[in-house]
């Protein structure tokens, strides 16, 4: 079995390591290193570009290195070629620990008080009860799942829309363009953890803010481009929402006159809500690869149409 | 039965307005309205003098507002009066949902990323897995108990220090001086949510911060004569900490000049982490107020001896 690796060096040396402790009978190669391309099985891969693939001619699947795989451009991609996006628990659970961060920091107005601190100001404000506050989740994958079943936990009330209908155990559940607004309308802290496909492409938007009740809040977690900028800051700036955490933006890095960055109701990070592990994800590939090879569905194929 | 409740107002009429739809039976007054003092049995308070005390000949119990009943000074009151502190859940969630919130943000280095907002730098940090974090709770109460729980769903590495030995599911637990160097050295979070006591004041000091890990971090939500602010301020410039989350101070409010408000690895928030909810404050209340007249224990009665 031959795999090529092409993305952060670093942690592709992580990889390299913990596959030729747990699985000696593999042969690792990371990008540019590859001293036989005729021979590469399965490519592991943050960016593949045209080129890159027409010279693996034996490649069998490509493998993202993300919880997400539309970083690629599948017009350029051979149409039988499988595309598998990372599910792994060490993604999941770096993903539960921002939104519990981010969702706790708005619901108990955090950013307000970080900024009372800069005025020097000491001024409590009312507790809301988590039972009273509504959290929705756009996005009911693996992640989506995880997270609501963790703020479950500590109380919120909670809610979850997704494309087509889910349910989950403790969750209202809406599905569909027809029971959009009946969710957003029902939320009072917005997580979205949607795939960025045509259809979600600028979906945080000013008539998306406009369902929401005032002063609610965002988390961005998603994709940056399904977020748009002025309208976030419009939003913000009139009250109608009260807050928003930020993890991914379009384009990254942010330029650095960029508003984002100093607006005091919104907190930016450097898209570092989650991360593939190199442990888990390794375990994650290796299992994939033997289900592909006994012939059995992987876990977290692209499907092409949808889009995620 | 005959209630008298002095704190802030504003709560004050809350629990008013619950007692009369729920418990007709009994007289609430709010201070300064005391139509008739000897008919006073139960003073609810946060402060109460010796004057307000003495006024009250027929007084049986004194119930605290808050989750400490550290702020009487009771060499002015009766030896025999019985002072009881506030079990309710309210109280129990909101320090839940700060602890929460605090050690997420130090875990993931958040006031690292807000100050690097303000810097209008983009730029990652490994990401440490939860198991690999080790949480350590010093107080071992109902709030200290209900936090390790909660931290235990997101997977940290928890542990407990109390004085007197206490076992808790998923938490490895220290007990007294003997064992204290011991929990410290575990320690990459520490959680202070001890009661002040002669033998808590001051007790997170130089001495304490290097038994800790290069690198660990503070919440502190105990009692503000808990922290030494030079020797934290010492600690957080020296790198013997990398952060720390603080509610309460001492004095409180806190002068403007104080450097605590300023430092860019100590984010201050004021003495807001939790608070009495009023609907469970007053099922906690009157449940202890009923015990009392069936001669049952009630529950939170301080022991003078051990000051908590």
């Amino acid at each position: 079995m031959h795999i090529l690796y092409k993305s952060v060096a670093e942690r592709g040396r992580q990889w390299a390591e913990i596959i030729a402790r747990r699985y000696p009978h593999a042969r690792f190669w990371q990008w540019p290193e590859v001293p036989d391309p005729a021979a590469v099985e399965y490519l592991v891969a943050w960016e593949a570009s045209a080129e890159l693939i027409a010279g693996l001619p034996n490649l069998k699947a490509l493998f993202s290195v993300g919880a997400g795989a539309d970083q690629f451009d599948y017009a350029a991609l051979p149409p039988s070629l499988p595309v598998v996006r990372m599910v792994e628990p060490g993604i999941v659970n770096g993903m539960v620990e921002y939104v519990t961060f981010a969702v706790l920091g708005l619901h108990r107005d955090m950013p307000l008080y970080l900024q009372q601190q800069r005025e020097r100001r000491w001024q409590g404000h009312p507790l809301v009860p988590a039972s009273q506050r509504r959290v929705g989740v756009m996005g009911l994958g693996e992640l989506g799942r995880a997270v609501l079943m963790q703020l479950q936990t500590l109380g919120f009330a909670c809610r979850g829309w997704s494309r087509t209908p889910k349910s989950l155990p403790g969750a209202v559940c809406f599905a569909g363009d027809e029971q959009r607004a009946a969710f957003l309308a029902d939320t009072d802290i917005l997580v979205c953890l949607l795939p960025l496909t045509p259809a979600t492409h600028g979906i945080l938007n000013a008539q998306l803010f406009g369902q929401l009740p005032t002063g609610a809040a965002l988390v961005q977690v998603g994709r940056g481009a399904q977020l748009n900028h002025d309208d976030l800051l419009t939003a913000l700036d009139n009250g109608r929402l009260r807050g928003a955490v930020v993890d991914v933006v379009d384009p990254e890095p942010l330029p650095p006159a960029h508003p984002f960055w100093s607006h005091p109701a919104l907190w930016l990070t450097p898209h570092i809500a989650s991360q593939t592990q190199a442990d888990s994800a390794v375990s994650a590939l290796m299992d994939n690869i033997a289900r592909f090879e006994r012939g059995e569905p992987m876990v977290g194929v692209i499907d092409r149409q949808r889009g995620y």
